[in-house]
């Protein structure tokens, strides 16, 4: 049965496809934790039971979406840093904007990524997925310290880890959150750079400008 | 009918008081969307019906205990920068901690008020109560850049969005967030602490210590 099953229809590449999508519809409607494997299998068009085949329940296709949603961002942040990487600080910058930009263009990868409790360590990939993302960041940063004496450069792990909490928390308190939350004085990607310019100067990394 | 149903059990102050304590259950296990009024209801013993005299649907339950956590915060922010008062720079390292606590302690609370995409606008009261919690950080950043010339002294409100935001990123990705997700090389406290002291040496703000 499941064989004419999908010789009717999708074949297992299609169903995995089909569901994401359907997933990724479901989460910008009515957020991550909003959709079960049912509504997802009925926006795909495909039968109830179909999903089993490829997810156990709706926190592994979750998970899924969550894990194309940091290559996704993998991609965007390397193209960001290849733009600005003559200059590592303006490289770094460059990350910062891109940062905000996925969270005001994504939201439903976003919020798959960022905005729920799941164990990231329970799912095959995911959290080398999410390791791969952030060690962007962590290599911009390096590229960005080497540029000082050996002996006066700051961890880059520990710098990484503040322009991330930095850009995450401005992407969620100021993008991500309703823009009747805060009245800002600049916008978010202005409050970022003014205060990754402020956090760099600070450790002697930001050359030439104020 | 509804008198005689306000006799035999709740009266209103009541009813409102189990609704709140049922939803903040109910979040902690599921999350701040992951909730239905008609389960509200019958965590707190009362009929279906009866949450509708309080509340018109379960958004409307989710900004009463996000309001409440809002409050809440600000009676700790005010503490903690109550203790820390005598030297600014110490208050408002206290404040960090305190944001870092607030979202250890109180994952219910912290989750209403950050973690969903409510409009807070649309709610009597959650705005102003989210602005009085902000306003004890932006105080304090006043209180703090009132020690340098007026000359120099950076925008306090800059200062006080670049501390929440950082404070606000290290405690969504790194103390909400499952803890495999990421290896620390320090603490979350650690890590927000040095943040802020890189911050403010850039800013003049950071006397004696490094």
């Amino acid at each position: 049965m499941s064989w004419s099953h999908e010789r009717r229809g999708y074949h297992h590449g299609n169903l995995r496809e089909a569901l994401v999508a359907a997933a990724l519809a479901l989460i910008a409607e009515k957020g991550p934790a909003g959709f079960t494997i049912a509504e997802a299998a009925r926006l795909a068009g495909v039968s109830p039971g179909a999903p089993y085949r490829h997810f156990r329940d709706a926190e592994a296709l979750l998970a899924e979406v969550a894990l194309r949603g940091f290559e996704h961002f993998a991609e965007v942040l390397t193209a960001a840093w290849n733009d600005g990487r003559p200059d590592p600080q303006r490289a770094l910058e460059a990350l910062g904007r891109a940062y905000l930009a996925f969270a005001r263009q994504e939201p439903a990868y976003y919020a798959a990524m960022f905005e729920t409790h799941m164990p990231l360590g329970a799912h095959p990939g995911l959290l080398s997925a999410s390791d791969r993302a952030f060690g962007i960041l962590r290599q911009a940063a390096e590229r960005l310290t080497a540029t000082l004496p050996r002996e006066t450069r700051p961890p880059s792990l520990m710098m990484a880890l503040h322009i991330w909490a930095l850009a995450h928390g401005i992407a969620s308190l100021f993008v991500r959150a309703d823009p009747s939350r805060r009245k800002l004085p600049m916008s978010p990607e202005d409050l970022l750079e003014a205060g990754v310019l402020i956090y760099l100067q600070s450790l002697g990394l930001a050359g030439g400008r104020s």
